[in-house]
């Protein structure tokens, strides 16, 4: 072990018991008293605009000196706008409905205690991000907003744009009389304390990755803390025999072609071979300036359509670029679906209500759709307000996360003197 | 890495396979189709006796003859009541309200789309446990009356018991159509087959051990799947100033004696330095044959107190030994716990609503209790039915964990070709 290292251990357990001593106060403060933090947060940020852009200046001077890619570089970048955007996002989350103190269920047992399950905050959540600054705003909002502390640790090459944003915040939180400690950021570049954070089991209760593959599949590889993340969108669409072609090759160009990069976006497509219109659904496709990789049958459906190898049905593109297969019907779907899906978003287009709920009921992902775009799959979309995550595993909270995603609950048992016999 | 350890991922491999086939058949079968399986699994099970006895009478000789505490020959031994309670067991679940298929919440989005969440199965559920074969019954059902497959590697000394009882359920399963695959036995003593599981990110979906506190330490420390589990239960009761003092014994002897190495039982007594009764309440627990440890203001109420070290106040006992600490109102109480607590139960005894109030709001454990005794802890008296453990992680499921943490939801969104603008 490294002296950075044991450095980074002291310095991010001293953060966690900072975090843990705000999230007892935060806890204990009414939903009105955290909208009105945050609503001071927002209103800090919009305040302090000039300085939030003069440190971005500075990472877009030294992203370009250490030669970010143009797409890491708009990723990095601010503008009024982009600051504005920013401070009414935190001032949504201060409107979202608050989950903590709800009462999941309750029960009298004949013994006369009595339960219920309440909503509680899960305690100390850390966020590891990448270039967009923005996520320092809104993951501490959705965090505070749900009673919970955050240690938030962005990008290296985003540093002063962080430090400023979370310096504006700070000073809404002071002025509202919240805890300082309720966000907090990593005030140290070093690898090393990602590793810390990711290792320290009990002191933070889940680490939320919010970035590209390789920062997702480190955080899922060595985390000793639970994780909530998806590594992949490897999402399908299914056009079965009775679509309505119309609908089917709108979500499909849709599905692929609104924006490539997210995660929502359609990878494959998958045709039942008792489809009649799949030239013209590969052809929309490929006029749309898509890219389509196809088995042999794809191929004999538009010459444009090249071969796809074994690795294209396991591969994310987010680009303009497809594979397309096709399968036999619902049944032959689910197989490709299940043998090459990343359990996020999958979507069928059917007239045919039995084959759609067939699907539906198979289809083993977070979300799965009938005659609707996997564009659609976000939070914001879904009505949460807002999300920290997209997540594809299976426990604890699936698909899009919100406020809800970020409780946990406990259990009340008032009697009156009970004892068991 | 040994041949042993190849061989066992292999095995493992295989058998998360087979468990994950039998799942997607699982899903698919009703409520009613699953209940008729277990009961006919019970109904083996009971005309399995004398098989299962003879069985277990091997596993006993083995054990004698190995010099197992006779603790362990206890929870290792079956007879015929035992036997009965094991089918009787199966049976119960089978009765229990299936959760897969209940919609949690439904929107309907201003663009049309119809949203739902939908509790599904997890898929494949491991259980590592010890010497009690009961667990083969149990969890098994358990795990198949929510749609989970379930692999099952119990404790080598019941291998003989685990395989008979296990035989009996297939019979059952077999008789009812159901698929085999769906309870499986890891068929090796070999440690490394647990290694193997807990490994087996991706393949298995959950794991919960069942047993000592070494055997959960393992488990949590090596697995990269996710862990259902406690570690311990240092539970504490905390009798308030305004505590009524009969039921202020009533709970304490109850919480610590009715059964000492049950998970629910106190360890700490609280007492409040303004509660006038604290020499009568700690007699009491003496006199009922309780060793109490205390601090000096604890040792001053009854000469038979002995000095606590630092390490009781971290310790559960699970015999007839406590500790005692006087502490400062609530607010001493809840410092209390937040330092030496395991997050498991705790209690409060007291006639002023606002301290237990306080109490209930602020302790930060699975269960909080006001005026009952710890020992309630249990998924059987929470009205649960049954219970497959009890959880004092924060994700997924905290507290007593029965059909419904064996699930997770899934999004479906119905729509009429909505594409995202």
């Amino acid at each position: 072990m490294t002296a950075m290292t044991q450095d980074c251990d002291a310095l991010i357990a001293g953060m966690a018991t900072a975090a843990r001593r705000a999230a007892r106060t935060l806890a204990a403060m009414t939903s009105i008293e955290k909208s009105a933090a945050l609503d001071a947060a927002a209103r800090a940020i919009r305040s302090d605009e000039a300085a939030i852009l003069a440190a971005n200046d500075e990472d877009m001077t030294r992203g370009k000196a250490a030669g970010l890619s143009s797409a890491m570089l708009d990723r990095l970048r601010l503008d009024p706008a982009r600051v504005a955007a920013m401070a009414d996002g935190v001032a949504a989350v201060a409107e979202l409905r608050d989950p903590i103190g709800r009462v999941i269920d309750e029960t009298l047992r004949p013994n006369g205690l009595k339960l219920q399950r309440v909503r509680v905050p899960l305690g100390v959540i850390a966020i590891v991000y990448e270039s967009r600054p923005n996520v320092t705003a809104d993951a501490g909002a959705l965090c505070f907003k749900s009673g919970n502390a955050a240690i938030l640790r962005g990008g290296s090459e985003a540093r002063a744009s962080n430090r400023a944003i979370h310096q504006a915040m700070q000073r809404g939180l002071a002025l509202a009389g919240a805890p300082l400690d309720a966000i907090q950021l990593v005030p140290v570049a070093d690898r090393a304390a990602v590793g810390a954070m990711l290792a320290a089991a009990g002191l933070i209760d889940m680490v939320v990755p919010r970035g590209g593959k390789s920062l997702v599949a480190r955080v899922q590889a060595e985390a000793r803390v639970p994780v909530l993340a998806h590594l992949d969108g490897i999402n399908h669409v299914y056009v079965d025999r009775a679509a309505d072609p119309g609908k089917a090759i709108d979500i499909a160009v849709n599905a692929k072609m609104r924006r490539t990069g997210i995660c929502g976006a359609m990878e494959t497509l998958l045709i039942d071979r008792g489809y009649a219109g799949g030239a013209a659904l590969v052809g929309a496709l490929l006029d749309a300036g898509c890219t389509v990789r196809g088995d042999a049958a794809a191929i004999a459906l538009d010459p444009r359509v090249t071969v796809a190898e074994d690795a294209d049905w396991d591969t994310e593109y987010l680009d303009a670029i497809a594979s397309a297969a096709i399968v036999d019907g619902v049944a032959g779907a689910i197989a490709h679906i299940d043998a090459h899906g990343s359990h996020h978003t999958d979507a069928i287009v059917t007239e045919d209500k039995a084959a759609a709920e067939r699907f539906l009921a198979e289809v083993d992902s977070a979300i799965v759709m009938h005659n609707a775009s996997t564009q659609f799959a976000d939070g914001g979309e879904f009505g949460l307000g807002a999300e920290i995550g997209i997540s594809t595993g299976r426990l604890h909270a699936r698909g899009p996360v919100a406020l809800e995603g970020l409780t946990t609950y406990k259990w009340l048992v008032r009697g009156d003197g009970q004892t068991r016999p």
